[in-house]
Order: structure tokens, then sequence, then C-alpha cells
């Protein structure tokens, strides 16, 4: 048990009312207090820590300005939220963060009205904000609608679409962009670039600047040359045209941390009516704790760590590589013979492995930013050039590029392989991040042909197979954590395209695992056995194309067949349902049964108890084969029952 | 027979590489008769014609400049590529515009060496230009890669991605902003805004000018406050800072028909190496076509129309309205009565319906751009206060906001309605606009209810039922095109959720239909009653949830049942396998079939030939009763069997 912080002024708010109530000079005792809180509470919790002390300056200042939750405020992704959920009614529950039944790592509109809308994918924010600012609007109230968001989700194509639709909200809307130089990777791009040049133009504004600025009202559009001038005059001394062009009012850069300028200016901002607001923040992550500024990425996300120290408690280490890293490995390997693959990320090169790619290739890896639409279309122009694009992306990312995959890489058939990571359940990071989709949104399009590795010796096989896959789009989904420990084969084998392959021969039951739960399929095996049914165990790695000869003999040789896969309904299962009625495989009777997700969205939880959870361990899949048979669920010890 | 124009000069273009050989004097007169061509051309197949007309000098001119095929040519959208499908070999067969076996409306790989990347949704092509740009690179080559982008299709983030990322390219890559103030619907929000203001600064750009500009290089980025000062002081002149801050050399505005100053400009940035560059081009939709350039949507999608007077050849008139129609009726009529109810539509308020809702509702209605995401969340915070948004977007675009639709509105489980329009095959526009997967993407997610339409009737109880429905997301999917010609009801049911209907009575066999294959259902149970065999047709209405208790019913009181949709394999038939499976009903033998969409890509065809390649009409649901029960196919006279 750490010690907990003396935190006498931050024990007296209880909401943000309660902050409003204290003196400005006040404040600066209250962030010094808040921040030891986050870190107390993180330390023994773990989860993201750096983003959210960045922002312990903002949060105090935003609800001291803000008539929250009356105003509503949108944190982008909800990872930074930590500290505001300690101010808004949550400090009782601060230290059970992301556990099982605790609060969530990310804003949640189900946890309180202070979270108006919950994130945890980025660059929501401004769209969200601005349908708060219409709703206020069409209401005929003032309600202001304030986004945070940081510089690496500015990147994201929705944040520019809600920005160019911003103007309708006029002055209700407020965005907070957090110049922190550093999102989850340096941010890439351009349009780092251009922040860049306004901070290095050195000058933060101070609210007498600010006031000044605004008393030089400047309506919108500019119709004259002079006013023109000014805009540009303006942008000299400022920057931020590029805003501006967008058509916001542009305040900054503001120095993040300072409270005292950060409260008047967001004073001056509320009072304000120049349509939409952006106020330029620079901030540190990690700030005020030195392990976090002094670490290479700001203590973004950290396991349980000691307050004084900083030194993380990550275990023994040593065990089985995560699969990020095998991905990696592969993939470097095969890069090492063929200079036509290339690896994209958008924005995770350290989540997927990919930063080991560009240390082996430097020249041959792309991040591109928080920008998956952008990424997938530009895998598909380097596979029309004959290269051999790998996008590795995680599994719910995927999501935000679906219309890429399908239009411009299943229709036309072009060669890019995706690596789908953390697909299937994620622990900590709950429902937001699970992986659960891929499978019905994938192998709905034709051309494509989906994959899942069952272990990480699978998974080498499998990027080596992707490599040599030139007619058409390819897809692998692989599991968060890590490998089953298997010992690697010094050479990866080419699978045969929709060919899978039967682990273990029996008579009476078969079970038809995809993916990951193979190993729980398994073990479940060795229980039936025990029980007097003879079974077979088959790893059919491919969604899609279905190995239809390995199906229809299991399903015809069997007298019941179960299929197993970590991803929603509309999956594997129901495709082999589908293949099974084609060709009339049930007419005759046919006991076939579907383990897959449930139909809700799953909370954080430990792994484990997520599985236990979706019915998805040996137990689940014993006691449906028991039901399939009409048998008692007998001999059943431990688990969950479905 | 429309009289083909004079072409003498145009006659002697085979492939661009003949345009080449023409002195510049001769290019005026090729775009005339290029113009000319393409306006006979659609005159007698229909199709896009006033992108087309917009952008014939531009089309030359790139030819001219650039060395196509190797250097690579990306159309935007891809609609406005018939007179560059006439100088890149397809002259011959240029009459066949979007018709079965001919060409497509879009430009399309399979085609020809010249369309490097197909297109038909909008803003993919920078970043599929960037893709062809590395990959010169990556080469050690210096092929060019030009992408051509409407004001329009700017709008949409994935193009802000690829911008943000283009600095890589260096002056591989060349982006034309084709800036006619005019994609489908007038484009909205601050980007327009800002081309506006730099149109409206009156100078166009002259190659004079132009080589000035070029002279005086300037490194990115910026270092000091004398070059920052040089910057703005340019941004006064020319304008263009937006796209500076994106890291592009911005060069413009240009007059994109004066065809001699392009080919200059063209030749100056093929030979320039500032980096990427971005040509501001100012056009006119419909160009050089009077009908065209006087009517309010410039032609831009057509029927057959005679050439002389520019009258369409729009039919008889007077049938049943289009379910687009009947869809903006339904939801103004909710809107009456209900001021909670707000419409979004991203850039297609004709095409939707919408622009008759915002006509009856002008405060109610918001066109956010080409910008889904965007369109998606910012319903999804709108909902958060209460509101009653209606996203009307077709299918297939829906498909660019899946992540939104997952993340921010069904984990959210707010009440947003999509109005999924276009679901299902859409005859000449071809793979790229179908709407197949809907089904499969959305009814694989937790909290949705998914809705079909089999007539406009249903449409319209369905427009109801979803303004009444505030616990939870809620789609509906209806076709492109007319409905059937019922009568419409005085006031709309509200329907029960996941309840479907009998229509119609029988013993043996059971057609259970999912939306607009009904009519067709019917028919084939006509055939089959004449055969003895006594058929139960329904309509299930819901693909999520599922009418449970009508499918048992329904699955276990007759010989054969058949699912019948018109979306890909992953939808409504597979969940009915799943809940068969689920309760056991497949054990002791079922005789059920799916009826889909097959497992391919679709091309443009008239529907009915688009409905017999599917399969997916009377005859073949007949057959498949037949084959289940395994009876020959007898009796069959029309139709495709399957």
């Amino acid at each position: 048990m750490t010690q907990r912080p003396d935190t006498p002024l931050l024990d007296t708010i209880h909401v943000p009312a309660d902050i409003r109530k204290l003196d400005k000079g006040q404040l600066p005792q209250l962030c010094n207090e808040l921040r030891d809180e986050v870190i107390s509470a993180v330390s023994v919790t773990g989860g993201h820590l750096g983003a959210g002390l960045g922002v312990v300056e903002l949060t105090v200042a935003i609800h001291y300005v803000f008539d929250t939750p009356s105003d509503k405020l949108v944190w982008d992704v909800g990872h930074q939220c930590y500290p505001h959920k300690v101010v808004t009614g949550r400090r009782d529950r601060i230290r059970s963060l992301r556990m099982g039944g605790g609060l969530s790592g990310f804003t949640k509109r189900s946890e309180s009205e202070y979270d108006p809308f919950g994130a945890a994918h980025s660059s929501t924010s401004i769209s969200a904000a601005l349908g708060f600012a219409i709703a206020s609007k069409l209401d005929g109230a003032d309600r202001r609608a304030i986004a945070v968001i940081g510089d690496g989700a500015a990147t994201a194509g929705m944040a520019f679409e809600a920005m160019n639709n911003a103007a309708d909200a006029g002055s209700r809307l407020v965005v907070i962009l957090n110049d922190n130089d550093m999102s989850i990777a340096p941010p890439v791009g351009s349009l780092r670039n251009a922040l860049a040049r306004l901070v290095s133009s050195g000058k933060y504004l101070t609210p007498r600047k600010f006031a000044a600025k605004l008393a030089s009202k400047m309506p919108r559009p500019l119709a004259n040359a002079a006013e023109r001038f000014e805009e540009y005059a303006r942008g000299m001394v400022t920057g931020g045209t590029l805003f501006e062009e967008l058509g916001f009012y542009y305040v900054g850069p503001v120095d993040g941390h300072d409270i005292t300028s950060l409260v008047e200016i967001l004073e001056n901002v509320r009072d304000s009516d120049h349509g939409p607001m952006l106020i330029h923040a620079v901030t540190q992550k990690g700030k005020g704790y030195a392990p976090a500024e002094s670490s290479a990425d700001k203590y973004h996300g950290v396991v349980k760590f000691d307050v004084v120290t900083g030194k993380q408690d990550k275990g023994p280490g040593g065990g089985p590589p995560a699969y990020q890293k095998v991905f990696a490995d592969a993939l470097i390997a095969e890069a090492n013979h063929d200079d036509k693959i290339v690896a994209i990320t958008a924005a995770m090169p350290g989540g997927t492995g990919l930063d080991l790619f560009e240390k082996a290739h430097p020249t041959r890896m792309f991040d591109v930013g928080i920008a998956e639409q952008h990424a997938v279309t530009f895998a598909a122009g380097l596979a029309a050039e004959g290269y051999r694009p790998f996008c590795a992306i995680y599994s719910t990312f995927l999501q935000r590029a679906y219309d890429q995959v399908v239009h411009d890489v299943a229709i036309q058939n072009l060669p890019v392989r995706f690596a789908m990571d953390r697909a299937g359940l994620v622990g900590a990071d709950g429902a937001t991040h699970a992986g659960s989709f891929d499978l019905a949104y994938l192998c709905t399009l034709p051309n494509f042909v989906v994959m899942a590795a069952a272990d990480e010796v699978e998974l080498t096989h499998m990027v080596h197979t992707m490599a040599l896959h030139d007619s058409g789009p390819i897809a692998v989904r692989y599991p968060r954590g890590n490998g089953r420990g298997l010992p690697m084969p010094v050479e990866p084998q080419r699978l045969e395209i929709g060919k899978g392959r039967v682990v273990r021969e029996g008579k009476t039951v078969a079970i038809l695992s995809l993916g990951t739960r193979l190993e729980e399929a398994e073990k479940a095996a060795e229980i039936l056995e025990g029980m007097g049914l003879s079974t077979t165990v088959a790893d059919l790695r491919f969604a899609k194309p279905l190995d239809e000869e390995l199906i229809r003999k299991l399903l015809t040789t069997h007298e019941v067949a179960v299929t197993v896969e970590e991803a929603a309904v509309g999956g594997f299962g129901a495709h082999v349902l589908t293949l099974a009625s084609d060709e009339g495989l049930i007419d005759a009777g046919l006991k076939l049964r579907t383990m897959r997700l449930p139909d809700k969205f799953q909370d954080q939880d430990s792994p484990q108890k997520q599985y236990d959870e979706a019915g998805l361990n040996a137990p689940h899949i014993v006691d449906t084969v028991l039901k399939a048979l009409r048998r008692n669920s007998v001999g059943l010890e431990n688990g969950v029952r479905a």
C-alpha cells in the first residue's frame, strides 16, 4: 500500500462547483495536490499517466471557468481524464481504474454526468462538441461545448472534417489544442511542423495580449484587402493561420501549465463572441513527475510503480514474447530478403512492434500519424506499384478505414497485407479497444483472405504466407499479450490458402477453432476424452476462404461439432453455418453450434474474467458439446457456465 | 441516333502520346473537339456530364505535360474521367459508358493502364497518389503522381490526412485542386470560404507570375522571422496559406480553362523541385455546353438528352415515387410535430431527398460536406443532448464512418437514426456504389436495431418507428429507385421492434424475405403454388433483433425454408442460421437455405440483369426451394438459373 499524499485542499473538492468557490490564488495548490493524487492512484492501478499529468492545470482551469456539467467538456481519446475523474465525484473510486467493476480508463457517459461523451479512440471530440454546441443553439441556450484535443489526434481526418463545420456553432464551441509534441509516439506530418513554427515564434500569449487581440474584433469572412492585410499581420505575430483558415479565432500559444494565465484567458474566451475559438495550449506530457518527464514515453502507459523512484513493477520478465514482437521479427525477416516489403503504421510504431522494423529498415517504414484511412489507401497505391505493404493496425482502429478497405483494396483486389493487432478481447482497455468485429466486417468482402493466428508459431507462418500472397488482399488477426511459449521454427512455412489443420484426431466430437481459443479447445478435448467422448480439434486458420473440404469432413463424420472464435456474431461460425446450409449438410440433422463473443460490449476486466464472461474457456466448450449431445454437464469443476 | 460531331484533330489521338506530338497552338482545337465528343457520347448513354466538361482542358494539359502512363494520373471520384477515357484508347467504347459489359462510369484499373487507381467514392486520390510517389522514390525513380481533386472532395478528412503526409513525397507529388465551387451540391464549410477568398482576390496566376514565384525559391520549414514575413507576404498576394501550412507549395489560382497557361504552368511544376505542389485551378462545371452551364446542377448526372436543346429524356413520369422522396416526405411529417428531429447529410441533400426536408425545416438540416465520419459523431453529440438525429447516408458511404458507428454510437447506445439509402445493387454505378455490406457490418454490433424496407409503405412505417425509438441506435436500409406504387397510408404505423409479418400463409415452403426482394418472393410463391407447393411468405422487417418466435415457427412447421436478402454473406441469412443453430433447430434436420448477393463485386448493368446475375429473382427462389426439396427444377420458364 503506497502512502497517500497529503491533500487538504483537494479534500474539499467533491464536484467542480467546489473548485469554483476557491480564490484564484488557491488554484496552484489545488493543481499540485491533484497531480500528487493522480500519481498516487496510478502507482497502484497502472494505466495512462503521462497524458493526465500534462492536463492537470487545464482540467482545473476548465472546470473553474466553465459551468460543467451544463457546459459540456469533451476530452479527446479520454486517456488523460484521470485528474478530471478525481474532481468530478469519482475520487473515492480512482484506485479502481481499469479494473473489473471499477472506473473505466476513459471517459464514459454511464459513469458521470461530467462525461457527456465517452471516448477512447482519438479525434472524435470536436465532432461531438459541435453536436453539443448545435443542440445548445437549437435550444436557444448558450451552453458552451469544450473539446480538448491533442496535436496527434488533430492529424486525423475527422478532426479536420469537424473543424471545417465549426463556424455554424458560433462562440458556443471552444477547442483547446493540447500541444504536447508527443501523442503516443512523436506526431508526424506537416501539421506538427506548423505547430512547431507557431511555438518556436517564442512568446506565449499573456492575458493582456489576448485581451488586446479580442478588442480588435474582426468579423469573418474578411471582405477587403485591408482586412486581409490585418489578418496576415496578425498571423505573423501569433501564427495560427491554418486554424483561422478553418474558421476559428486562434488564441495562442498559451502556457498550459500557467494556471493563472490559463484561467484568465479561458474567462476571456468564455465571455467573447468571436465565433468558435481555438486555444493552442502548450503542455508537457508527464509534467510535474520527474521520472515521467525524463522517460522517453513520458509514462504514457504504465504498470504499477513506486512513487518515489518511478520504478515500474514489470514482473519477472523472461516469459514468452508478445505477439507484437513475434510479428515484427517475422516481418523484418521477410523484408531482409524482399526489398518490396514496406510497413505502415498509424501512429502506433511501439504498440505494433513496427518500431523494431523501423530500426532494421528505416526507409521502408511509414508512420502516417493518426490517419488510418490514409494509411490504407496509401498502402493500396504502393501495392498498385508492385510493393508489398503491411498495414499494422489494431483491429478496433481498422474500423476507421473500412471504406478504404472495401473501395480501394477489396474492389481493386490489391495485395495489401493487414496485420490486425489486438484482435478479440483486450482486458483493461475495455469495450472501446476490443477487436471484436473484424471477422464479420472482412469476411463479407469478396476477394479477401482472412486468417487468425492460434499462437506465435502460426503468426510467423502467416506473416510469411502474406508476404508471398500477391494475388489480392490478405489479413491476419492476432491478440494482445504474449504467446504460448512455443519453440519458434527455424524457417516459417508458407500455408496453403484456405486450408486448416487437424491438431488432434477423434471420432465423436469435432471442435473447429479459429485463432486464439485453440489452447482452450485442446483443454476441452482433454476433458471430453476423460468423459469418454473422443474429440477432434482442428485449427481452421482461415476464416475466408473456408477449408470447405475439411469442414465437410468434420461435420459429416462426427456426432457433434462446435466452432469457437474470439469474435462477434457474423464471423467464422456464421460462415461455417452458411456453408453447411449451402451444401445441404444440415438437411439430415447436424449438431453444430457456434461459440463466439456475446452480443454485448464487455467492460474492462482481467482477460481471464473477460473470457469467462464471454463463455469462451474450456469448460464452456465442454458444456456446449454436452448440451448439444443432450447430456448433463457433469464433470465440470472449474470455470463459469455459459 | 445522334449525329456525331466533326472531330478531325481528335480523330488522330489514340493515346496520350499522340497529344504530345501536337503543337501547343493546336490544343485549343483539341479541347473543343474533345468537349463535343463527350457531349455527344453522354447524350446517348447518360451519365456524369458536368464534371467531365469542367476538366477538358485539365485532361489535355496533364496528358500533354506529363508522361502518362509512366507518370500516374489519379482522378478523384472518377466521374469526371470521360474526356480522359476518350484520349486514352477507349474512344471506341465511349458510347457504352455505364452499360452492362461497357466502360465503367469511373476510372478502373482493369480497363486501362492509364487508370492506375480506380475511384468512385471521393477523396482517395491524394493518398493513392502519395503511394505512387513514394513507390517512385523507393525505386529511385522520378515518376510523378498527379492527383486531381475537387474542392468538395477536399473537405473529407482523408484528403487532409494525405496532405499532412505529403512532404515525404517531395516533388514527385502534384495535387491539382479542381475548384468549381460545386461538387454535387454546393460545398460547405470553412474550406470553401477560404478558397473563395483566394479566388476573390481576383488575379489568376499567369505563367510569367508563376515563374517569378518559383525563382524565389523558399525552403521549408521556414527558420527565421524574415522568412516568415516573406511567407505571409506571399500569402497576401496569392493566398493559399492553408495548403502551405500543410507543406505544399501553393500555386494559384489558375484559370482551369486557359489551356495555354495551364500547359505552361504544369511544365513549370513538372520541372521544379520545390516539394509537393498544389495547383489551385478554377473551373466551371458544365463548361462549354450552354444547357449544362445554365442548369442548377450543371448536368451533374443526366439521362439521355438532345444535344441541340439539352432536353433530357426523362421518360413519361408519373410512376411510383422514388424511395428518397418517400423517405423525405415521411421525415418531414415526423418533424412537423417533433421539434427534436434533425437531419444530417454528407453532401448529398439532393440524392437523399433531404433537400426537401431543408425546405420544410431549414434550421434543422445539416449538410456537413463530404464528411461521413464527422456526420455520425456530430449526430451522436446531438443525440446525447436529447435530439433525434437522422443521418441519411448511402449504404456504401456509411462504410466511411464505420468506426464512428461502432465507437460513438453503438458502444454509447445513443439513439442515432441511420437512413441507409441505395442499399443493395445500384445498376449503372456498379460495384463501388453497391450497398452490399451494411447488414454484415451492422448486425454484428450490440445495441443496434437494423431494419430493411420491403416497399415504400414499409419505409414510411419504419421512419415513424425510428422517430419514436429513443433507446438506442436504429437503422433502415432501402434501395435506389422507385417504389412499387402501393397506396400510401394516411398515418404511419409504429412497428414493434423485432417483429416481422406474414404476408402469405402456406404449409410446405417458407420464404423469409428481408427487404426489397419481397415482391420476387411473392412471385416465387405463386409459381410454387402452381406446382402444388403451399408457400408462406414472411417479411421479417428486422435483421436485428430477429423475430425469433416467428422464425422458430416458420422453420419448424414447413418442409423447407429459404431466406432472401439483397446483401452480401454474413447478414440476415447468417443470423437466421445462427439462431437455428443456437436453439438446436438444425439438430433434427432442417432444409434451410440462404439466398444473398454473390461473393463477388458485380459490375454495372441494368438492375434486372444484376439481379439475374446475383440469382435473386423469383425463378432463382423457386429453383432454390426445389433443389432443397430434391425436386427437378421443372416449370421455370423465365429468368436465369442460380
